[in-house]
């Protein structure tokens, strides 16, 4: 997907809400226990419920890939299911020596190879450039690099301090900017570091960001719109738990569209409050 | 395994190879292309004939992954057959935020969830502590942290100068060893890096350390030795390329086993130079 085709996709829906699908075994409402695929039966419903909200989705692999190569054939079936009008997202933090990113690569965007052909992915940076430039040659497939993560560890690498001043998160958005394009390469930025998105957007005003970390997280949604929102929309705000778990019974698709709809007029109320719907 | 059990069978086999697993499709002698799943026939013939020169295999995931679930099936079979006395290494780069890297753990590490149970799994450390320990749940599993890694890119960041004068790389060193022990934690040092190994060594004297880069990236066995053998072993040295695709016909495992031997040899020069088996 382009990104004139996802800014499309915000500005007709009035929304720039991404539903993480972590489904976990253990949550999911029991009635679904008895269908043949209960991963594949939740992310459906939880689909169908949220997609006139949502504009992407984003599979966390992890909840598929513990349960070996079943979940991997389920999570071939989620791709496949979501709407082609929204922007997917393969959340494998993947990254490794080039050769070995070509096959991530492979695995994620080349359906003749893995099944699957997810828009995107995201990428960690530890191992630098070559780790991830392999991913851009597939055309119109974006990276989504680790910029600044919401959780607590984050602390630990992401803002130390560099001998030139900047943290390494800055870093890591300063260098890596020249490896793609806006066009092909967003960000992870948390939304519980909302203290640091000013200065994220000084270093890159025209970059998406996906900022995970609203909800079960703690982020504040007011608080990602009012310092990250460009005139390009350039934020896809992704909620999971918040989502998914809104009810544990019968109910649950339907209180998750409640949630997403929830998310949406919010998202909506902020996209004309900057004049981006225009 | 435990640190005792892999010391042990270094020393009984004079060797401190790891042979990785990383079976491209294009590469693999055309012959095998007949059987009903190339990529297993090819590891089982590899393992086969270098088993008795080596003391751990390090199936590269991504190269399994570029196939979809048929790819995780067939890494099931290849986590299945290695030998019960080599160190078993998933190489997957993974690291996320805690309760997604449990899922991870129990991707690689738990049998009945996923049909696997590595030794140990390679992490990412850009998302920190709680993106790291999950993994140290699971009983005599490890953790190989990315240390200094052996591409081009591990100059982006590992590199980079801190404030407090270290390199990142060296600040991961030093902040992560607390998070586990010399008895469940390793990290990845790059053969291409040895001048940086006697600063690795005054960091992590106890720690071992998985060696990849020599062979098709350059690195010297004989540099790594020198500087990266502890009284307790600490290495151990993969190689992939120049193992798997010693020869590129019918007599490719025959050739994998010789390359293997030489290993072998050259290992245990070392480890009687340094009275390392006594």
């Amino acid at each position: 997907m382009t990104r004139q085709q996802l800014v499309d996709q915000i500005k007709a829906k009035k929304s720039f809400l991404c539903v993480g699908l972590d489904p976990d075994l253990s949550k999911i409402p029991s009635h679904l226990a008895l269908d043949p695929d209960p991963i594949f039966s939740f992310c459906k419903a939880i689909i169908d419920a949220t997609s006139p909200f949502a504009v992407a989705y984003k599979p966390n692999i992890a909840f598929f890939e513990a349960l070996g190569a079943a979940g991997w054939t389920t999570l071939q079936k989620v791709w496949n299911y979501i709407p082609s009008n929204c922007f997917s997202i393969a959340d494998a933090k993947r990254g490794d020596i080039g050769n070995t990113s070509r096959l991530y690569a492979k695995a994620f965007f080349d359906v003749k190879s893995s099944g699957m052909s997810f828009d995107s992915i995201t990428v960690a940076p530890y191992m630098g450039k070559d780790s991830v430039t392999p991913f851009f040659d597939f055309p119109e497939k974006w990276v989504i690099l680790l910029g600044l993560t919401s959780n607590e560890g984050s602390q630990d690498f992401q803002q130390l301090s560099l001998a030139n001043g900047a943290h390494l998160y800055e870093e890591v958005l300063r260098t890596s900017q020249s490896w793609g394009t806006p066009e092909n390469l967003m960000y992870v930025v948390g939304a519980t570091q909302t203290a640091y998105l000013k200065q994220v957007r000084s270093i890159i005003p025209d970059h998406f960001l996906l900022v995970p970390g609203v909800g079960a997280q703690g982020g504040s949604l007011e608080d990602v719109a009012d310092h990250g929102l460009n005139q390009d929309v350039g934020l896809l705000v992704n909620a999971s738990r918040a989502i998914l778990y809104a009810s544990s019974t019968e109910d649950f698709a339907e209180k998750a569209g409640e949630v997403a709809k929830k998310y949406q007029e919010e998202m909506a109320h902020y996209l004309q409050k900057f004049n981006i719907l225009d």
